[in-house]
């Protein structure tokens, strides 16, 4: 077995042990399939969003993660509360900035939460984390207009700027921090078919935060397994409505053999 | 292939070539459903309902779907801001208003946002469009009590009133524009057996609304598919949690050659 | 057929035939699956959070179920005047204090829901039951840290202190009603990687409290039920996915001869 793919399975087999507990404050329409996500990886997922408790809350969990997709203010009230707890308390933090550049409230809301507590690890598209990185890009609602590859520049920014790992998802997955880059050439078109994948790439990086300090290898673990999981659940069936059930399956009946003969990663 | 089954194909290759955004403000239980069953036709989901951004959305979106089923009052401010800007900018509205006739709250809702932005189409089962022509009707919470055409006057009285398509959805779909009717006898029992099959209705409506602007063709077209998909679906399997699945995979399958098999519709 | 079976059965048909009216307010998370799964029993389910209109649903409903799991001041408005609308009309009311013992908030809230209507069912895991007894049970978010067995004790604590049934969800699933206790064996280790299958356990119980006014084998039954189909589902495939699937046709699909061959059930 490769180094990388031995590492990968290290922190699955981390994460299976300790389930540990994933605070999630996400969207209305991936609530669902971002915790059955994490649980079949191995984790424990919560959805902890009222300013009343987020803090208590983020105070026992291994990591947080925040998913702008359906925001109002009641929820941006808890992501500030939430995300300057961990950050206090030392807990990784994960950002998906979804549909940034579509709105106003979006971008100001975004900024707002980076300037109070930076993120350790940023997911989105193209288009989002060109928009995030200031570049006013367009963006077509929550789905990139662009390919991965264009946003590299831009995530290179992010991460300087914000001292954070950038994850840019697309047909490849490029994961920046800093000089290293590492590219995830998994997955499967009809992903893009499927709500709430890019959600569940943000939900699943917080699992691997959670055991793996090294947040630029957590992230590239996070995509390697939503890729390969994602590609084995198109070849059972290459149709959307399979793709959701059969990814599940797949996440839960990872091995150690299926990352090794399928990973597609390079470093550089 | 016949005309009818040639202008639904049409409907459907535009949306799949096109990938309109659809703007939904539409309740928990479906958002996720809905917006997977938008991406497996073709169109371009997004769920967005902070009054904060609600104007700005619309303005990029190719159509706008509301759907009252777990209103609140910070739902329905963001209702009000967004059919309203959407009838500025001339941009198609359909409405769904579930569970109408159920409470005084519901009720009130729908008349101040019917009276402050017609919308384009309105779509809804017997209970509900009897209720929202102020015919008193019973509802049994967000299911109706009553065959399609039972609702078929107050379908037309709607019509009347909002100069609007109405749709009634039951065994029969009646699609209903001031003197055209259309009834759609394609569909299965078992769709009743899973949750928001209704609302999934009216947003694959928002999609056929968004690429045709005879909005009685594209509500038409979007009941067409809708049945056509679910007895696809059911005939699969049949059981309530396999047909969730199945009808999204028959969505993203459906052919020219299917629609010309099975479409049951009479024009009158 | 053994006479419990038969009481299952029987509560089961009801159900079928009389279609009850559930309200649910509950989680962001499980209300897509749990209103699929009260439609796969028979039942007619409706969420409804909004306190503008929840006691006047209420007085429509059959039962009302109150899940506390992504709870916020909003819905909590509304659970207080839907639980006490429902115990000044006589109608059944199942609580689910999710993830109590997490936060101060949620142990707020649910003291004071209960003293303000205590409900007719509790039903929660082990650390949960323990939480809402009062005896600082550790807890890890929404998931308990002991066996369903450890909790017996608070259960009839609780049972006593606030006159009701109390139910403690795990590998065995304990009912509780003063000296009454059931246990029910049935159901499948698979069944805690699937999200909200506790949620869905509450809210079934409020369907068979709609047709049986003793609440202890109303919640029994539901347990049973929950158990027989989930293990079902589990032997169809044994992945989470597939099992989220396969347990609502298991629902719909089920049959005395199954619950006669499957019943799990020690009464003491």
């Amino acid at each position: 077995m490769a180094q990388s793919s031995q590492a990968i399975w290290t922190d699955v087999e981390h994460i299976r042990v300790q389930a540990p507990l994933i605070h999630n404050i996400t969207n209305f329409v991936v609530m669902n399939n971002t915790a059955n996500a994490l649980l079949a990886l191995g984790a424990s997922p919560a959805m902890v969003h009222a300013p009343e408790e987020v803090e208590e809350f983020v105070a026992i969990s291994s990591a947080l993660v925040v998913n702008i997709g359906t925001l109002d203010s009641t929820f941006v009230a808890g992501m500030k509360l939430a995300m300057q707890r961990a950050k206090a308390l030392g807990k990784p933090v994960v950002f998906d900035p979804v549909g940034v550049g579509a709105t106003t409230f979006r971008n100001q809301v975004s900024q707002e939460l980076l300037t109070l507590a930076a993120p350790d690890v940023i997911r989105g598209n193209a288009s989002e984390i060109m928009a995030l990185a200031g570049l006013n890009a367009q963006t077509k609602g929550v789905d990139s207009l662009f390919g991965s590859d264009a946003a590299i520049d831009a995530a290179k920014r992010l991460s300087s700027v914000w001292s954070c790992v950038v994850v840019v998802s697309g047909a490849v997955d490029y994961i920046i921090q800093g000089e290293r880059v590492a590219a995830i050439a998994n997955g499967h078109p009809l992903m893009a078919k499927v709500t709430g994948m890019g959600c569940t790439a943000t939900a699943l990086t917080g699992a691997f935060a959670a055991v793996n300090t090294d947040y630029f290898q957590a992230a590239t673990h996070a995509m390697a397994v939503m890729g390969i999981a994602g590609e084995l659940a198109a070849e059972q069936k290459s149709a959307p409505g399979s793709l959701q059930v059969n990814f599940l399956d797949a996440l839960h009946e990872l091995t150690a053999a299926t990352i090794t003969d399928r990973l597609q990663l390079t470093q550089s």
